[in-house]
């Protein structure tokens, strides 16, 4: 069986659930708390990271970037990246935009404040990262409205890792309430058609030890 | 012409100068400072970030993960990934582990604390910061010397992504004078044999603006 190594609020390891369910791979999840660097986990990923895929054949790829691009090579019947270079470099320059600069500048802050701190029971929230990751999520939000506005998908007109990273990364903040959905529209339908897809349905039955999600985090009308 | 905006420090830039000069492609550099935020440089990309390449046709690839990928799809002769999904899985977990970790754990710190705050003329360097790189920084030289100890270069049985990706930021550290090369003798060794490599030697002639580099910094034997 296929094991996807993860944890519940990690957008990197969403994102590859998310694939696996797009491409029509069964897989089993096995929660993975990376800061107990069990020496086990250590031993099949020294970077001591999720995700962390083990394939049928027990072959293990670790990471985000390469996990993503192993199955997009390797599993090809349901293509999420395009089909020229142009529409490749387009859909990993969003990808990036959403692994390196939105979770840089909004999901790195409150993931670390509102639930690593409450986790590890260490030290209290930072004001000051809420308010610029509240700041910035504003920004990100108007790009991705800019995007839905003048595409089918996020990447073009075609459904792919894209949708997939903004979706992935969006969802952990719209657990923890973080989303303002007002501030634009065109967003917000975008994420509503997301929600609906049933490789994404089953993140909005997640559960955060010790942290519920607002009321409308699984509503797909919101 | 081929153009690569770029700046001196930017680890990531470097990845792609040598990236070009080993699959054997003429390109021009611009200097973009990307704090200005200059109009029709955002125009061109909207994360406002280095690297960002023009093809000879005009159309342009911006940042770092799609740029390889593009270059790598577009330019076989001279390939940098290995040619088996098992091998591209490998040395793209490698390129993440200093993209990501090492860029984290030591270069983001160290470029920010001794290179933009003097460019930028805005505050002092924390000696915190400065002082967790130079810890941090062991650990990946072991890791290094760890493979390169086995391997005949970092990704496997062949140059890759994962020796520039690793030479690309190890080199502005090394700028920095901040390696302690004598901490790994394995590591050091690899170090050389990438120095003396024509794709990786116009990075020791680099010059940041108003910081000189140790004397070691350009010498193939150090």
């Amino acid at each position: 069986m296929r094991t996807l190594y993860h944890n519940w609020f990690c957008p990197f390891s969403r994102k590859i659930r998310v694939t696996l369910h797009e491409k029509g791979l069964d897989f089993s999840m096995r929660v993975e708390n990376v800061w107990e660097r069990r020496p086990e986990f250590l031993a099949l990923n020294p970077a001591c990271s999720v995700p962390l895929l083990q394939e049928p054949d027990g072959h293990r790829i670790a990471d985000n970037y390469a996990i993503t691009e192993y199955l997009e090579e390797t599993y090809q019947d349901q293509p999420l990246m395009g089909s020229t270079p142009e529409e490749r470099a387009e859909v990993r320059r969003l990808v990036d935009w959403f692994d390196s600069k939105f979770h840089r500048e909004v999901g790195h802050y409150l993931i670390s404040e509102k639930i690593l701190k409450r986790l590890l029971r260490h030290g209290s929230p930072n004001s000051d990262a809420i308010r610029a990751a509240s700041h910035n999520i504003r920004i990100h939000l108007d790009y991705i409205g800019y995007l839905a506005d003048r595409r089918d998908w996020l990447g073009g007109k075609f459904f792919s890792y894209a949708d997939i990273a903004a979706v992935s990364h969006l969802s952990v903040m719209d657990y923890l309430g973080a989303v303002p959905w007002h501030a634009n529209e065109s967003a917000k339908n975008w994420y509503m058609r997301m929600k609906s897809r049933p490789s994404v349905r089953p993140l909005l039955k997640d559960v955060i030890p010790g942290l519920r999600p607002p009321a409308h985090y699984a509503d797909l009308d919101f």
